[in-house]
């Protein structure tokens, strides 16, 4: 940490600060420039965090210059993470080595929508079966999902078709039933910065795939993942999925960088959903390609057997050619990345 | 609604729409333009929706031109509202006719603090006590909150003071247990798309304080409020707290027009916390003034007996001689815009 | 400047950061912590920055610790400054003992509507013009202002008046035609990036009223402000104008907060436009309310005598009732913050 | 357009609206809903918009359903355009069914520099040169570019490599100066909004490069290619460099969905920036990949043959490994999405 003092601060400030760091067993070292002094500290951020030295006369700023999540961070577990979703024997990877194709309705509807969905992600090369049983509405006079029902449905598709499932879990106290039917618990959104839900994963056995807050930086993001790790499991993969700025023409604006940055920065895979941060189907390709391209380790793609039916987000699901063109971009296009199409570690039935 | 066709929309295209419409038992007007055709809808708005017609061949956009909220709307209550707090015996007003002054800590870490606090908060002319036992915080390794036990210091400093309390609750479970302690129950910016929580919170018996969630547009937040009404809880106080920018000098962007604009929009009581929307102690009291001067309900303010050593947000609590400057604001700009100070329906101990 | 270390930058790697710095003549003290190094430089900053360290080997970061502007900075001025609009004999003062109403049609359409605006501005307690002869147009398709007819037209009011003019300059090489006519030069949020611009204002011998840019950071404002002061004229007047968020519900957000920043940061008067910021005529009073509650140093506002023909921003001017309230909160509000409504220096004809 | 009235409006209020847009020689339908009317105008949207009906009474919006470009607008030229830069003998083509790579560094410096970098463009499969003559700097104590020297630089180099030259003007007076040495006039991010430059690179008989205001919305940046059209001037690229979010992880959030969103609105090509929008070498690449995946025209990248010794943006230059991995991206990937590498006309010497 670095603590800045305001212009024209006194000795004794200078002091003051310099004792209260070395009270609680740090080091200080303090440089004199023209117009600002300088405090580099040495030691136990998490210690020096709670002097609350910015709170102190003549402090103008503290300035972190360390990470402050560890379980999650490249600095400590350099070589980036693979996670198995579906158990050891037919789970499939997402991964540096790996492409993986996550698909399926944004919300479950109805048995035959969800199979026919699932063919369709199938088809397209999908590995993992997505799909909502609890869905998220800003307003409360939307369809809301179909709950453990919806649960329900996802298992028997997941017999059909040999998918693992990932579906998303809305509250805390929801966790071991949803955990009861699926292979990997979805985090939404609005649910980032949901630290009762964050722990309850965390306590899960099972992997977690972590949508980034709208409004949350990379580094906020990557906080949300420490708190699933501290709790003991590290099986997590981030997803970006767009977030909030003064743009309209899209519902969210994707932030391709934040692939590059988070792998840079954490040993965590991440994914990329092109569905909904574009909120509209003629974006999804595109999207999915440049996802692919600038090195995510998978995307999460809305497919539905009849958009224009669709109960929840039916305008960005994709249907026929489109989804021959994605079959064909998440063939071609990863292997000039140096990487493979992710498959069943086991053949699937 | 109205739904706008794609220049180039075939006449088929358009009959679809309409035919949906008047399938769905509303009406639907068609007007022709040079490049672009129109349809103007007449109906249930809610019916519509589901309809998908976004998702419909031909279709660029669709229009809603009435609020989502129904119960939170002065469309349909034009009076602006007072909710009471404590009680209907010695409670505390927040409405159009007063100015009510929250103050406290923003954590609660000891019996003494908070009792000082407290004591500081009614100096200045607070008839209400906010205190955090429960803290939602961005690092898993930072003070989380006291939880129970300070509840029950909270309880115990009411008792000494008088003082009706407002407390946060992070989890839809834990409401029964901080209602059982607290007067105002309040929702934080990070949990404004909770909507377990904002549906267990509209069940309560008691006043709701909802944040404004950093990243929430202002009709999300009005949203959020009819989730809660419509679980039958309209003692709803909206709390606008600074929104998330591109702008780091502060730690948000207070939306100060957020408060005239809902005051608009809504009949619910609007206050301002101009603590946590700037982060910095010398913004507090410019901003508590701009609040009373743009028309706000109340305002939100951290006190803290000896901030050096608070575990949470120690640099923006007020102290010394600025909060007799923050007392002197409270009690002569409020009358110039014709609201007397807030104070108990019956006097307190 | 501090510079941050990568997490296992080598020792080599320091070392080149240090050596670079001491052959620029300056000094650097190296501080080794338990997973990162870091830097500190004495010296000349501008020096440093030309070196280029980001570049280097091993470096994580360089961040900057003292401000980038200088003539504008508080701390090299610790006194507010004044500036004088209208010369010496007949001048109106904006500084930090005064409030200062400036107020005016948004464009000049016609002789007639802008001396009836001036009228009403000066009713409303105005001491200076605003009323553009150039228009900055978003649509090619728009209405452009009246150009140098414009300016005869004000110049008119203002023998007619009284009232000194504020007008808006749009290109570098127009700056000579509109100083012969103003009494304070306007350069418009559009405008805040166009270096051409900011220095030909800067050796105009008039004051500058110097707009926020819809997108610019509060540091990026004062370089604009310091482009202008390096040309020699200091007698600048900064504007907050409303920034670019992702809420909708207003045009821009006004960032209230920027006004106690700003007058922390830099010795320049500060003042707020309550008319752009919102864009709609209900929110101005209540904006203009909290921005002298705020301590801002004076207002803009549009009037208008028949809104509804204005060709430009006519939904947001100001008219009769609204109007007599601004006057009386223009009145009644400075002096219980210690100032007093700005005046001509020597009587106004 | 689509006027929406409050709920509660009047049928005299009503009346008022369709008269108004009759007298103007439009047609009105009006449409009564439960809580609100709505009138859908037919007829000259320009001439609409002069009447001002939002600040008419009884009216909440007034709401725009077509574009406000023409020129530019897809709706009127439903097949792509490709722009020549460098002549008609010896261009290079920028559109769909290409990939072109401009490259070069980002501020002359010397010749040497300046063909260096050149020679590396080259190599990496670049058909352009980009380079900076003059530079806008946020700061005046900044590197300001060599000005008429650079652009001679600049002409020297092409005459070495048979490189077409693509160069930043930044004042509207500088137009036939920079345009007497230039192929392709650039327009910077900072300057989207300076219509008086925009009307002189209109005027023009080169192609020019619009940038993106790092605040602008996709609508804004087409109109300001609309203020270039309407001079005369169609052959316009467009290009996304990143906007300004609140993300700080990246200098500027890279909005790639903007690509596809603007193929659909615009005729125009449209490129990407890479190197500007990140602001670090390391996402360079990844964000160029992304961009061709996306289906971008073009890319633009900086690139030195010293970049810790460059006096402007020298962290995010590619050299050496880089370089090599970016040849190769833009050689195998365009042609998986049907597109063929830009190359001249006519063989360069």
């Amino acid at each position: 940490m670095v603590v800045v003092m305001q212009p024209g601060a006194s000795t004794a400030q200078v002091a003051a600060v310099v004792d209260r760091v070395r009270e609680a067993g740090g080091e200080a070292f303090v440089s004199r420039g023209v117009s600002r002094t300088i405090i580099g500290l040495i030691g136990d951020v998490d210690e020096f965090r709670a002097l609350n030295l910015r709170a102190m006369a003549g402090v103008a700023d503290v300035i972190r210059v360390s990470s402050p999540y560890k379980l999650v961070s490249r600095d400590n577990q350099p070589r980036r993470s693979t996670v198995i979703v579906g158990g050891p024997d037919r789970g499939v990877p997402i991964g540096p080595d790996t492409f993986t194709l996550i698909a399926g309705p944004c919300a479950v509807e109805s048995a035959e929508q969800t199979f026919d969905a699932a063919e369709m992600a199938k088809a397209a090369g999908a590995t993992l079966l997505r799909g909502g049983a609890f869905k998220p509405r800003t307003s409360p006079y939307a369809f809301q999902g179909l709950g453990r029902q919806g649960l329900r449905i996802l298992a028997d598709v997941r017999e059909a078709t040999g998918l693992p499932i990932v579906t998303e879990v809305l509250d805390a106290h929801d966790v071991p039933l949803v955990a009861s039917y699926a292979d990997m618990l979805q985090v939404g959104t609005r649910n980032m910065h949901n630290y009762a839900l964050l722990q309850a994963v965390g306590k899960a056995q099972l992997p977690v795939l972590l949508k980034r807050g709208m409004q949350a930086t990379v580094e906020e993001w990557l906080m949300a993942a420490e708190y699933i790790a501290q709790r003991g499991n590290l099986d997590i993969v981030l997803c970006e999925r767009g977030i909030r700025t003064f743009e309209t023409s899209t519902r969210n604006t994707l932030d391709i960088a934040a692939v590059p940055v988070v792998q840079r920065l954490s040993h965590l895979p991440v994914i990329v959903d092109p569905s909904h941060s574009g909120g509209r189907r003629d974006l999804v390709l595109p999207l999915a390609r440049a996802a692919i391209a600038v090195g995510a380790d998978g995307i999460l793609v809305d497919v539905h057997p009849a958009p224009e039916d669709a109960l929840v987000d039916g305008p960005q699901a994709l249907v026929g050619d489109d989804l021959r063109q994605l079959a064909s971009a998440v063939r071609r296009l990863p292997p000039l990345l140096g990487r493979r199409p992710a498959e069943h570690l086991a053949p699937a039935r």
